[in-house]
């Protein structure tokens, strides 16, 4: 559980301190310890110092021998001492009542049962208090605005960082200093770049929200391991979203390796990546998956609004006068999902009236036209005012380098009129980037990190405010029999098949309901895997045969779970679909409500053919949900096919993902799995399914 | 047809003429041709220089009215003039017997009808001559040992290329500026660079094989929209791995959007992108998806030696003082199937012993251990000698920008000791980028560079040539009749269940030999999709069913094709296995022979599971294709399922890979569909096929 209670009106004592402790400043510059001194000393930091140590002096400035020797109340203190003698000074800071702590130490929650026993002490030395923590494991911060460099990160004994509007937050500490000089390489101007570490009390999404109204904070780049404060983000995110300021993110985790490594460097549960993605594009936040991207991306990202879902896709001008260059940009954002559009009729009319020639196809190739200042400033004139367009890509060629008056100057000259524009150039050109970034103008220095922006800028969906869960994922729950199942799904309102429930003693006595042939199953709560154990019989066709398939069960179940009684047995009828598909529900232990449409069979999970999305959804978004699934083209009339009930199904989906509304009692999972697919107009029909729910009481208030 | 009779023994007046005209050079400095003759004279060029023009003089020098009238032949003419007095001047030249001819002007096949006649002109014009053409749509080349700055490529303006190894051929002609700048800006020495344009005469694969002697060139670079000759590229690619010269490839087309631009773009059919992936790595082309990795592989190629199939997985260790950075590599190589493996027991003993502490874990991350000399270069003496890995990444972190010695000198004081190594550095370090480049270490600006070229590195495969197609994809063909069809399958050794063929007046008449039921299908060349046209028949149990399903076809087919006679059908025994896939061959018009090995059933479509190679393949390599089609996994004991004979189905599929050595008649197209896997040890049947052969005679000698 994670101290918001004590939540301060803000944060400014850890972003903006007016004074410091620095506990366990070190003498010797060698040492990491020594940093934070010299760094804010060096940055021009206008408060006050406390160097807290053992000694009389540090680096010429008095020390003092504790927190409590202080003579004054710091705002916050930097805790530099290894992980035991950290705990103690922490206590002691706690105990004092200043408003920020910062712990550089590690081994904490990533370093096993001992660690995470460490941190649990931690954590309840916060609570209650009026003390906010950052970190364990963390490198500290630096606020250019502030002139405060209050980090042991060695990237920042160079003085030279730029000052500007991202805010830059992060998992890996050592990331803070690659970015500042990757960025600062790049012309990007930074407000502030924080090391979350551990997030033992403060989060990234609390962190950043805290920084939300600083009037020279205009975007904000994460570097995230994993995900521990779902809800703090995205009501980060929603502000931002709010303010026009854009969240772009960088998260380890695509592959399985990576996954891993998130567990055992971090301690955090790892999520599947497809879920995580889901999640950020959810929160309106661009994830890209280059770490350039992850500092050229905000420029781009202030230009470009977040498109609402069911707008249909995208459309991008590209206008060049290098065929070659321009093609690896097509390619990059063909593979990402986003379509370069040839202009409309109209389009092309106007350029040709404006005396352009362009070559025919998907890119705007100005090369017949010619390397020229009025041909490009001319095409884009048209291209940003076309109606066909989100936005328009120049891509320069060797003119960019040398003479950026041909081609580059057109592009600064158009920044900022009609639609959002941006540029790649295609040789190293790294005088008139700086003139574009300059300008105003988004740039990208390779083919794939421009792609990338663009892919993931689009990706974003307008964040929504959701109810935080009754529950969270690690609840204790337990698992309903498959009628207590279908009930809950009743409620939603999804369509489940007619079922009744026979003691096993009474099955075949009369007839079904609904006619013959049934489907014969276990009713158990301990028997979730049906099938498996034997408790299922399927085509039955009379009552003798009911009666023979539920004494089977009984016995099969009985064989292969001992001491578990068969007493009910569920009979359906038969019912035979166009198609199947899974819908899941669960709360992902990362990010919360979850859920997720499969295509039925094994070959969904053979080729993981699913789409998921934080719960609940719209109908727009259950419409993108099913479009994903790519064995669903099936019922879409492929190859004349019969059409399979997509309305019904998306309308089911919207349903099914309110589980994560329920309160009485809170859902953990739900699955209904196999949900037929019938004709077109005919809808659709789970016909098994499967729940647990929380057993405690939901938190109220 | 390209002209390959005439070639001469060496390419040197195409790559290092010593005299060269200029026809159409331009006294006007802003027009592109003025270019060649201002960056020769800038470059030093020490040979004779003819200009050619309509003016006396051409910037001060005296010029000649035409080729005709120069006082000696040129080895090389560099023709600027437009596309149809370029003609002129290409049959001059080509009549004057001048042994290489450039040519700038588009307008050829990439135009349309008309330009394809016209390149078909200009093709006419070099058959059994002694010149060679590059281009047309060329920018010409540029020679940096020869001062050989031969191009109209604006980019060349610059005098400071760094002279060096690498050969780049490109058939984008910008590219060779925009990769001469970036080049340079890493430290990559160039030997040359080439704009092959379209590749009329000179494909990129001659043009690469011209160099491959030359002393100075040690890696090659290629660009690519297209391919449009494999077999140079082939051979090529064959004599450089003998050379132990690696060969690197960018290629646009991943995305169908970009496809569709090589169309219209260089007016190359395009291919599948899977199938010139499989191309590219069977030739030992590693192939980069990033345009930094295209300038970064090469470096590590070299290094890196090509990798047998049926070695495994290749391992990579990957060490580090930045866990945040290094993740970033792990994750990049784990979406592209790279494993990086944990050290073996061993190696982490003798880490033990060297006193350097590593956390546990997949990366060596040396954090606890210190940033120090001694930490890392003792990790790297370790890991550099232990037999698990292929390759050592170590990932740098902050030092790499401020105090190199720390973690970089260690590396450049290991590199060429043991393994192959290379490095990540995570902050913005260029001085020290230069370092290890020109230590020779294989460095990295970012992580996907990164993880793509060593990707790429790995999916290499040693180049074997093949005996040049005995006809050419787009030969004329007919279709056989399934029968037929089977009978080549028969030829090459592939199992086919039996058949019998029976004319539709005497269906039923006789038992059929395997028993009952059978399948029943119209026989006919002119119903390839019998399915469609109601030509199957499936479990026909009895004589009376046999008369009637061979009847019905009969009408099916004749209701269907009208015009079409099915007067026998083809009896089979109904027959079932554990899985069905699909085997193709076929002449891709691109790279030639490819075998493709396919999940069966429409899921396989939907899902593109597929795997390619060129044709033939040994076991090894069909071994690998049925490990790459997902689908195949329920036929490896996936949970609990029967498992299928899988090397029965490899055993298959390299007989049927032969397809493409089979010369009477020359096959075009073979496809069995469906291939029934049966269980372990039974084998595999083949139980329906279709054929496409060349009608003429194959080309012999």
């Amino acid at each position: 559980m994670r101290v918001t209670d004590a939540m301060p009106a803000g944060l400014q004592p850890l972003l903006a301190p007016r004074s410091v402790a620095i506990v366990g400043a070190s003498d010797d510059p060698s040492k990491t310890a020594s940093r934070p001194l010299r760094y804010l000393r060096a940055g021009g930091f206008e408060g006050t110092i406390y160097p807290v140590a053992r000694r009389a002096t540090v680096m010429g400035e008095p020390a003092w021998p504790s927190l409590r020797a202080l003579p004054a109340l710091p705002e916050h203190a930097f805790i530099l001492l290894p992980t035991d003698q950290a705990m103690e000074a922490v206590a002691e800071a706690v105990e004092l009542g200043i408003p920020a702590v910062t712990v550089l130490a590690s081994g904490f929650g990533e370093s096993g049962a001992e660690g995470a026993a460490r941190e649990a002490r931690l954590k309840a030395l916060f609570r209650g208090s009026r003390t906010r923590l950052l970190g364990p494991s963390s490198l500290g911060l630096v606020n250019l605005h502030r002139q405060t460099v209050l980090t042991a990160n060695a990237a920042f004994a160079e003085p030279t960082l730029a000052r500007g509007g991202l805010f830059v937050a992060s998992q890996s500490g050592s990331m803070i200093g690659a970015l500042a000089s990757r960025g600062t390489a790049r012309g990007v101007g930074f407000a502030a770049l924080v090391s979350v570490g551990g997030e033992a009390d403060l989060g990234i999404g609390e962190v950043c929200a805290a920084a939300l109204d600083l009037p020279e904070v205009d975007s904000f780049a994460l570097f995230l391991e994993t995900i521990r404060d779902a809800d703090a983000i995205r009501d980060f995110a929603v502000e931002a979203a709010a303010r026009g300021k854009p969240v772009v993110a960088y998260k380890l985790g695509r592959s399985e390796a990576a996954a891993e490594l998130a567990v055992s460097h971090t301690g955090a549960l790892a999520g599947e990546d497809d879920v995580v993605d889901a999640f950020l594009r959810d929160c309106g936040i661009a994830r890209v998956h280059t770490l350039e991207g992850l500092l050229e991306a905000p420029a781009l990202l202030r230009r470009l609004p977040i498109r609402p879902a069911g707008q249909g896709r995208p459309a991008v001008a590209v206008v060049t006068t290098t065929g070659g260059g321009a093609a690896m940009v097509v390619d990059g954002l063909g593979v990402r999902g986003v379509e370069v559009r040839a202009p409309e009729a109209a389009t092309r009319a106007r350029l040709a009236e404006a005396g352009i020639q362009v070559e025919p196809g998907r890119i705007l190739d100005l090369t017949l036209a010619g390397t020229r200042y009025d041909v490009m400033k001319g095409a884009l004139d048209v291209l940003l005012t076309a109606p066909e367009y989100d936005l328009v890509v120049a891509v320069a060629g060797s003119s960019a380098r040398f003479q950026p008056e041909l081609v580059v100057r057109p592009v600064l000259d158009s920044a900022g009129q009609g639609k959002p524009l941006a540029s790649f150039l295609v040789p190293e050109a790294p005088k008139t980037l700086a003139m574009l970034t300059e300008g105003g103008v988004p740039c990208f220095r390779t083919p794939e990190a421009c792609a990338d922006a663009i892919a993931a800028a689009f990706a974003r969906r307008p964040p929504r405010r959701l109810a935080a869960p009754a529950v969270t994922a690690d609840a204790p729950g337990r698992v309903l029999d498959e009628l207590a199942a279908s009930a809950l799904l009743d409620r939603l309102g999804v369509p489940c098949a007619p079922a009744i429930a026979v003691p096993v003693a009474e099955a075949g006595a009369t007839d079904p309901p609904f006619g013959w042939p049934v489907a014969v199953k276990a009713l158990h709560p301990d028997v979730p895997h049906k099938t498996d154990a034997g408790g299922v019989v399927l085509g039955v066709a009379s009552r003798a045969a009911l009666r023979d398939a539920a004494a089977g069960i009984a016995a099969a179940v009985a064989a292969h779970r001992p001491g578990v009684v068969v007493d009910r047995v569920l009979v359906q009828p038969m019912r035979r679909g166009l198609g199947e598909v899974l819908l899941g529900y669960r709360r992902d232990p990362q990010v919360g409500p979850v859920v997720l449409l499969a295509a039925g069979g094994i070959a969904a999970e053979i080729h993981r053919d699913r789409s998921v999305r934080p719960a609940p959804v719209d109908i727009t978004t259950a419409q993108e949900m099913i479009a994903e699934v790519r064995g669903l083209r099936l019922l879409e009339g492929w190859r004349g096919r019969p059409r399979g009930d997509l309305a019904a199904l998306a309308e089911a989906l919207v349903r099914f993902s309110h589980a994560a509304s329920l309160q009485d009692p809170p859902i953990l999972e739900l699955e209904a799995n196999p949900v037929l697919v019938l004709p077109e107009g005919q809808g659709v029909v789970a016909v098994d399914a499967l729940a647990r729910i929380a057993e405690e009481e939901p938190r109220h208030g």
